[in-house]
């Protein structure tokens, strides 16, 4: 394309951006739509489009045309064969707790907004630890739902995600070395095909705990960030409540011991429930946002569960590895009140870094590399952000060699935009290549888009694009993502 | 079809898998296979391609018209790059031991052998707890390979099947209550498609522990049987040895006791290692076959790993709730040789089973339900067994609500192979209704295409079938399995 052209078509797509703003779907469209969920649940107005425009990413706004809220499967089956008839982009929406714009709407279209209707807890089998739900429930209603079964939901990325939305990105978060991530933990879905055909993925009903009867088609959609399907219904496992919970703080004196500690726990074969690092200025962030007044230092959150013997055994081991590493001092938080304020402040890392630099933007990454890698990689990565003067805090799944760096970031300042992109690309390289991944639990989405090639080469990702346009092949479903 | 056109069609089938007996490529298609591989490693002697024609199941012999061993991936590119552009049937083969007729060549073409040279152990990082392995490694070779390490790898179907073939039917067994099956234990597959291009499933070298880049073609390659490409390069996780390891077997008055005491050990949320079911007529073989004088009836194998004191903890959990439910002993088996002796047992039911049949034919069923339905279902069988008159054992993953049925069978007599059909389809159609799976571990295959429809309906089966068209359009990767 010559540059001129080029140009124009940036202009082109820069207008259709701001026309955007207003719904570009024609008055038969709108109308044909509101027959399906009812005009009440289905709306242009900008208030409600911009609510669907972005995820807690930087990435810019971009608002969906309309936004639906449809109560059940059979109406989203309708929306999307008439989007697919239509070539209409659709967005299956949850709670919009995503870092890495998944359900920003790109090229417009309807946004399926999950969260207003569908968000009932359908059936739980208590003697199965098994239960099926709508995906628009959060993981926190269903745990607090299932508060007097026994049982609970333990995959648990902070924020208060719903479950479609947590499946569509395989989410996993403090509790995953323990417990898994979804794909791991889901064992049938509901979900709508791109041309409003329902499928159950592993079985009409099935809900075993073992399974192989033809594609793994759960895993297939699960990651598949709404662009292979609409997530309906979801069927997960549940585990047993620990019977005991022993949580502790250890603070280091700097980022390598912490870590080599996080290693060698893991190395010992301890059934961790959690282990979270943060660094000196998260736990800054988090003193002033949760009034707290821990050790300003890198500091390892740990949590194990089990019976009472075996907790104080595994901490015990824990402790001495950590003391052996350089560990100040070993604090127990076995008083729940104090145990579940401890999390509290861990899940509100993102908040509480925020709520520090104000008027600023905040952004993640997310990278996840071999266990070994961890203590190399998270060094050079303080050293990084010291050297760059990013306004950043560290906080991590250590367990799982997985961590984040919260970057404040005003995008008015190229000087610091270009700084923070030098940072985030050496980031992920350096996690590509010590046999990592750019993304251990956020997604691609549109943020990660540019490492797919450096990470998988060029073939993987046509494999990739096969399926999406034999499942998809008018491209509707969340167009313009992953790829 | 008229029926005189269906007998036609059904006489001409016949006479094309008699003739298969010879193979029926062209000399310069065999000339062109050998200039890949080396002629010494091509092979269309009728010894050779009879070994290659069936798996331990019932299913007929369908022999491939050549089998070929090549050395590495490049070569097995080169192989589907002809097959493709030939549409030349391709079957990935391992160990052979099946149970549902998925390495069967029933349109002929070409058997690509793993197992002789592609079997090499690549890389282990005991700090990560992984390795890479080739996809013709077996469980044993590895286990053995990393016996100095403080490492295993537990997934274990009894079997010495090869790492590759495990992964085709996301095979599981004995450990999966623990450690999950093939599915939850893969990190990265390197894989061939149809038309030669080689993918690194996961990215490049990726190893992490958690990766959500991209659609998960790894589980999606997991359990297709062949179907989708040609698996050549396998990274597993793996698990630290465990520090202590008590077995123990509960022998009980009758089934129903048995099964309760599973689903009770299940719920209680003991982190049990295995906990496998043997019915007395398996016991009564296994006393024959093994060497053994175990009491001759419904009877529990359970294993426990952890540190001392937790295992000792849990197995006093499991024998009050065995004895609770009519258990007659627990017999503790500390001593490895002795725990060894009752594992390879247990392992070695199936050849039990054959031993006291000889002359006679033997098959498995593999139905997997909820675990509250395990009782019902299970009581229920025993019941179809004795009325039907069937010569059959029961043993089973209990604790995952996975169990087989062994039948012998004489395949001449009509009337007995009648009572068999009229058995297992009740039986897979009652593991459906109670929300199962035709089949927990051993895959569709040939045996269970039937049921595929009455567990998914329809619409399912046809997005796997979009898959498979677009993957492999000219349908050569194992065609005629799973639809």
């Amino acid at each position: 394309m010559s540059s001129f052209l080029l140009k124009t078509a940036k202009n082109i797509t820069k207008n259709l951006t701001s026309i955007r703003k207003y719904s570009s779907l024609n008055a038969s469209t709108i109308e044909y739509l509101s027959s399906i969920v009812g005009s009440s649940n289905c709306s242009v107005s900008e208030a409600i489009r911009t609510h669907h425009s972005k995820d807690e990413s930087l990435h810019e706004e971009a608002h969906p045309d309309i936004v639906v809220f449809p109560e059940k499967t059979e109406q989203i089956s309708k929306i999307l064969q008439f989007c697919n008839k239509n070539k209409i982009p659709a967005i299956p929406y949850g709670a919009g707790s995503g870092f890495e714009g998944g359900i920003n709407a790109i090229k417009g279209g309807v946004s399926i907004d999950t969260s207003k209707y569908m968000n009932n807890i359908l059936e739980v089998n208590v003697e199965d630890f098994d239960c099926w739900v709508d995906s628009g429930v959060t993981r926190k209603q269903l745990n607090n739902y299932l508060k007097d079964t026994g049982l609970w939901f333990p995959i648990d990325p902070g924020a208060d995600a719903c479950i479609g939305g947590m499946c569509s990105t395989s989410a996993s978060g403090t509790n995953a070395v323990r417990f898994g991530t979804m794909r791991e933990n889901v064992l049938n879905l509901e979900c709508v095909l791109a041309d409003g055909t329902v499928i159950n993925t592993a079985g009409l009903k099935a809900r075993s705990r073992k399974n192989v009867a033809g594609y793994n088609l759960t895993n297939l959609m699960i990651g598949s960030e709404g662009t292979l399907s609409v997530i309906t219904k979801v069927a997960l496992k549940l585990f047993p409540q620990p019977e005991t919970i022993l949580s502790a703080v250890a603070p280091f004196p700097d980022v390598a011991s912490a870590v080599q500690s996080t290693v060698e726990i893991m190395q010992s074969g301890l059934a961790i429930a959690r282990i979270e690092f943060l660094d000196e200025k998260s736990i800054q962030a988090n003193n002033i946002y949760n009034k707290m007044s821990l050790d300003e230092t890198p500091t390892l959150f740990l949590e194990f569960h089990g019976s009472k013997g075996t907790v104080d055994q595994q901490a015990e081991t824990a402790m001495e590895i950590c003391k052996e590493n350089q560990c100040k001092e070993f604090n127990w938080a076995t008083d729940p009140e104090e145990r579940i304020k401890l999390w509290h402040a861990r899940h509100n890392s993102w908040f509480a870094f925020k709520s520090i630099h104000p008027n600023r933007k905040a952004i993640s990454t997310d990278v996840c590399v071999p266990i070994s890698k961890l203590p190399e990689i998270l060094v050079q990565t303080k050293k990084d952000i010291e050297e760059l003067n990013l306004k950043t805090v560290i906080v991590g799944h250590v367990g799982d060699g997985n961590f984040h760096t919260f970057i404040s970031l005003d995008p008015t300042d190229k000087e610091e935009m270009n700084r923070y992109h030098a940072y985030s690309e050496k980031l992920v390289r350096h996690a590509i290549k010590v046999e990592g991944t750019c993304t251990g639990e956020h997604g691609i989405g549109l943020g990660k888009m540019k490492y797919m090639e450096e990470q998988f080469g060029k073939s993987p990702i046509e494999t990739m694009r096969i399926i999406k346009r034999a499942l998809d092949p008018n491209n509707i479903l969340n167009p313009g993502k992953i790829f």
